[in-house]
């Protein structure tokens, strides 16, 4: 089987096969990790740039480590502090990009849709590291594939998002991969932070966690950005935390095994307390393991001709 | 034929054929890049240093892409951002990447000569990235390489370069090359940026693209740099753009053939308008790929034992 | 022979013996620098992570480089200007380099003790590169191998340590290591600088150089940092050369095989006279190869299995 698009722009594009494609593809590459070379030959002489308009070390850091150990040759621009773009447009970027040959472009950007265009301007596979609100593609495959781990399916499970809905990629790449792998998904947070309208693309919203906590298998917690207070999309810090922080207290009344997910960086004592992100439930640091290996995976796909119908379906639903 | 120094400090030290040397071994490389392994071992186990006294992200890039598909290791050093430097003299820095063992050391400084600096002080070979407005090699190359890709020769051609002649280590770099290739240059802008003393190294100046654009084979477009006009270098971009930005209507009498450069990256609508940087005559996209090309050749002619006569010319024509 | 740790924490951890196996080691790995391909497989497939949280260029590209020549993947965070941490503590940024899956973590903080934290945290091999005040392991190995180069052997040589004893993790290194390995240690500087608790590690406060100089078979010069001045810790910059800058003048009357070092990058015309700095006595760039090589022989007996007794040692000295 093969992945009917070279890039990969959103979860919204792949159906459940190439999901579950990419997941099972990534399992080896885990188990690579444990053994004395954690390298293997598959992207020789291919080239991966970075093009980060937003910063992020961790997102970049998983992407570059995955890029080296299939064997690429990895080039990283981050455009804050970079003269690549002064006064130039991401399409002249991005003809530049394709002139020095890449091969595949990892790109993340503030603009919804900014992949999109990369990927209609030019022949390298393009993955989307996160582009404004919309989506964050290999957080949500990372994400799906540590709930697989643990709990051995996705199908059926109740999996709850709580947080900040409104500004989340994560969110969205979540839900749409949750939703095309047969989960039950709930969004918790704040009424200025959860757009009803997210229900629409299949998530059910709940304003208070403690309504649905002893039903869950999955809790994943999205990670308040301070910035966000001071627009007044929620009273205080303190508020927010006790009304949607989790912690011990709020999950005593959950099942036993229930799983609990984090993208990093977490706001200890905010959106998580220290004794639930060190509790047995918490598989923080697995998602990062796994982040590099899905990432591999993906790559893998791409380079073995995991493509039928280049470019299509990614503007497909961009039109 | 091998290359005469072992460093490339500029075009003025390199003969007519050292030039078609390099142009020459520049083309299988160009072609390596449409194979699926782009990568070759010939610099494995060699050390390449970048070191950057100005930002670039562009030429930076370009070389270290050239470095990593010759299989060196690469190291890249940014002064502003670094501590390297801090109180230690050009001299000192030299010293310590000299005692790290590289064999090459691209350099980009602010200062004229910091180049030929380097190539005094220590055995690796230099390669000069842009000294001040001097020269700028490198560029030199990829913008002949690419006239002689598209034209079939350089010899004959009327070549205009266009811009901030005073400012440009590119126009220097361009014009020395053309000459000993055989072209005939021009230069055109305000007078304020167009120093007369430039005939002396054999371009001839011309104050209106309109009375000589009929002739050109080949345009060569420079960046403008806004600074310029807090410098009182020339009234308003308005007015640059409309007595020297490159339109469509400007090159209405040009031959059909015209090749229309730039360096990037491009203001649109500013020296060039967007849709000649989009027409079929420009070749910017291609400059950029050309760019990796020459960079490797560049290294392989070095790597192979290309120099007969180590560190000398470039001592010669700056002692 | 094996070392004890898999760490490198301090010198003050290692004995005489190791010490001996590491400077031993690196000499096969100074020789590698003179062949055509200075580069071995050693750590192929391999990640070694760097967490810079002071900013150090020198340091950082040494121990890169390093880990290039033995065919390491290398990753470089510099959290002054990096996402990775904000809001996160050194622990789960820790348990985020763990989850990575790195085999060797360079930790530069000001926190004396941070890397005992990380050692205490995660299994990978933990190597400080500077930890406060305290120690810098890593350059003392390398002056410990230059010194050992230069005179042919450490014991019962007299070495003088010149300058700001009290802020220095380099003066803290060479007395631990110097001591090991049976030398005579004098720390010189004025008393604002020089703790008299350093007595009790080894060496002998002196307060003029004139007093021991024709004594020394060493002296190594520390960089003075000119904020310093304004903590009223000396009175001019003047004054400090005048007494304690090492110029020709003040080692007029020393043994005529003295061996000048610094740690660089150096201050010349503050701490050391540029006639110093530039005689035939100074060892300065043949440290930073040094450095290389002493890097790579750490690397390289920790990946060959050089630890009996995994993490013990690391902890038993900072319980």
């Amino acid at each position: 089987m093969k992945l009917h698009s070279k890039h990969l722009l959103g979860l919204e594009d792949l159906d459940d096969k190439e999901i579950l494609l990419i997941l099972d593809t990534a399992k080896p590459f885990k188990d690579l990790f444990t053994r004395s070379i954690k390298k293997v030959p598959t992207l020789r002489g291919k080239t991966v740039v970075s093009l980060f308009y937003e910063p992020s070390t961790r997102t970049r850091i998983s992407f570059e480590l995955a890029a080296k150990r299939l064997s690429a040759d990895t080039i990283s621009i981050s455009v804050p502090t970079s003269s690549v773009v002064k006064g130039e447009s991401l399409i002249d970027t991005a003809k530049t990009i394709e002139a020095l040959k890449a091969d595949f472009v990892i790109i993340r950007h503030s603009m919804p849709g900014a992949p999109h265009i990369l990927a209609r301007t030019i022949t390298a596979s393009i993955i989307n590291a996160g582009d404004g609100a919309h989506e964050h593609p290999t957080q949500g495959l990372l994400d799906l594939f540590t709930i697989k781990e643990k709990k051995g399916r996705i199908e059926g499970l109740k999996v709850a998002i709580v947080g900040d809905i409104l500004h989340s990629r994560v969110a969205r790449s979540n839900i749409w991969g949750l939703k095309k792998m047969g989960a039950e998904v709930f969004v918790v947070g704040p009424p200025t932070l959860v757009p009803p309208e997210i229900e629409t693309i299949g998530a059910r919203v709940v304003y208070n966690i403690e309504d649905i906590i002893s039903e869950l298998d999955v809790v994943n917690i999205l990670r308040i950005q301070r910035e966000r207070q001071d627009e007044s999309l929620f009273p205080s810090l303190q508020e927010y935390t006790e009304i949607f922080g989790i912690t011990l207290d709020k999950i005593k009344r959950a099942k036993k095994d229930l799983v609990v997910m984090h993208p990093g960086p977490m706001n200890r004592g905010i959106e998580i307390s220290a004794e639930v992100a060190d509790s047995e439930r918490s598989v923080v640091t697995e998602q990062v393991t796994n982040g590099v290996a899905v990432r591999m995976a993906f790559f893998y796909l791409l380079a073995g001709g995991g493509a039928e119908n280049m470019g299509k379906r990614g503007r497909r639903s961009h039109k």
